[in-house]
């Protein structure tokens, strides 16, 4: 028996993982472009349509689009709709204008002003105003399709390393990821998740744990649904369970997304991440993470010091919102008037990581550095 | 102003933390046992009898009590509670099975196999049968008490190292604490907190940061609600955010209760105690836990290999009980049928642990293995 034939053997229930999207324009070139709600999920699968400015930052804003990727293909869809919006007299003031809403949504994650910037410049190459919703929409497309691009690559890179991992270890691979950094969060493939679904087609034995990732679940809502959906072998647990697993020896290696990376390789990432970096190191079980350079900000360097934590509002964590029956509905968790803080991301520094997967390849954490 | 009258200026909202019991009997002497049902606070206060043996019983399973010392002391009133049910000619092999059945309930806490040893124990010394619940009656009141005297002990001991950290430190403290090792895991004062509440009364300006303690929440729930009734400063965070609360400097100690403590020092306790303790060595916090020496097995050196880790259901992860309205109800977290685990409890290596506090003192890690 071959390995190739013991990985095909192994991986038969698995979907293709490219036929999932989360954000998509459809005929392509028309503007119509649809998502599929995030705040619904795992409950009821809502697909909804961003006619305009004003729903792209309302997506941002309630979370119905998250993840870094995902967030910077909405804002860049959503400038191009800005573009209906604005007279041509007024039309750079105005442009301006909701280019700075858009930038004040969601401060932690790097791809919302690349976004913007991506719009800013393509707006500079007009020379007809009245194009200007067609080149933008083609500019958001070209955008899109290179968060896609790069997720395909990050599943390519990343799966050498967790083949490399497997021949090494010779048996079902345990894999540990915290919150979503999974197809939802980006277009198709998910940064994180990439690896785990190019590995796994490619007949790599594995198993994920997903960290729950509270406050707002990222992981047991979003997580789980897109591995069952993909047919990839899961296990939720607690995000309280993760060392007592690596103690264990029942973690082979974890791997996250980012939300920004400075040019010394710290990585800012959902809250919690922290924790299970310092234990991975602990535990001696390699620490990855994944996500295109569009997520390298080269202005920092401490990321630590440097990059702005989200304080999110408390009652994402006084309160929680699941299913009872028919009805998706928030639950109160602590007593009335109980004060909670709900900083929303953290800084893994650069020492703690193993190694980096990008869309130009999967390297070492010294060789990262040297590189950016 | 001398430190003594900023102290008392601090903490004029605080409210005397030895008004609430977990459990008691009323009027003494009658046998009369109530007990505060915690799967439904902190939304209700229900107050619930312990008629008989299986009230006893149910109310251990069903995590109405809770917390290595209340689960003894429930235990211990069971335990007496069965004396009425055995018919003197086979008491002793029935009041033997009823410890049997007692002791499968939790199997990592080792107060409860305290307790029913210390019963069986009092049963040796009866000499006329038809005493035997009167006895056991009292001899479980010993063991509460025994109880309520450790608790205070611990609180005076660990309110001495708090009170060493604020002369040092001459800012209010921030104590982060996990699960609930409070009044509520005890019969008054808490293990983990009666420091707390013992420094605050002295005058020490003190915040805690409550961890939620996925998956059953009893920070959330729990020890928020006990901070609350004794006017203690405190904020709710999610599991997550305690490794970047310490990277900023924004713990200055850590404190847990445990439920079973080896003879080298390792310490079981809550699932995510192990992630704390590994993230406060690696941000230089100390890291503290506070338990009667009747928690402490010597039967046990490797802690890691040998304490037995309870794998509670999948639903506690899988969904999360909250109020909505009136009602108090459970919410779905995750996709149908999504696998769990959830393991309740983690070991923390005593190389971790910065010092021990229990009723026979507060010592360094060094001195603990030292003297056990």
């Amino acid at each position: 028996m071959t390995p190739q034939s013991s990985f095909a053997r192994y991986n038969v229930r698995m979907h293709d993982p490219s036929r999932l999207q989360s954000i998509w324009e459809s005929p392509e070139g028309s503007g119509k472009v649809s998502y599929i709600d995030q705040t619904l999920l795992p409950h009821k699968r809502v697909v909804r349509r961003l006619k305009c400015f004003e729903d792209a930052l309302e997506a941002i804003i309630l979370m119905r689009v998250r993840g870094a990727p995902l967030i910077g293909v909405t804002a860049a869809f959503g400038m191009a709709l800005a573009a209906q919006d604005c007279g041509s007299r007024f039309f750079d003031r105005r442009f301006k204008k909701h280019a700075r809403q858009m930038l004040q949504t969601r401060p932690t994650a790097v791809n919302l002003r690349a976004a913007v910037d991506y719009q800013l410049n393509a707006l500079t190459d007009i020379a007809r105003p009245r194009q200007t919703r067609r080149v933008l929409l083609r500019s958001a497309r070209q955008f899109m399709n290179q968060e896609i691009r790069y997720s395909e690559r990050i599943g390519r890179f990343g799966a050498a390393v967790l083949k490399r991992l497997y021949r090494k270890k010779r048996k079902k691979l345990n894999i540990l990821t915290h919150c979503n950094a999974g197809i939802l969060a980006c277009v198709k493939w998910g940064t994180a998740t990439a690896p785990i679904y190019r590995a796994a087609m490619e007949g790599v034995p594995l198993h994920v744990w997903v960290d729950e990732t509270r406050p707002r679940n990222q992981g047991a809502s979003l997580t789980a649904w897109e591995m069952k959906e993909c047919g990839i072998e899961h296990t939720v647990i607690a995000d309280n369970a993760g060392a007592h697993l690596m103690q264990r020896g029942e973690v082979d290696l974890v791997i996250t997304g980012a939300d920004r990376v400075t040019a010394n390789g710290d990585a800012a990432n959902k809250i919690g991440t922290l924790l299970k970096a310092i234990a991975a190191r602990e535990y001696k079980v390699p620490f990855w993470v994944a996500f295109p350079t569009t997520t390298i900000d080269r202005t920092i360097r401490d990321g630590v010091r440097e990059i702005p934590i989200e304080e999110r509002p408390q009652d994402e964590v006084t309160h929680i919102r699941g299913r009872s029956g028919k009805h998706i509905l928030s639950v109160q968790l602590t007593p009335d008037k109980t004060r909670a803080a709900n900083p929303a991301f953290d800084v893994t520094p650069g020492r703690l990581i193993t190694g980096y997967i990008t869309e130009q390849g999967a390297v070492d954490a010294s060789k990262f550095r040297a590189i950016h």
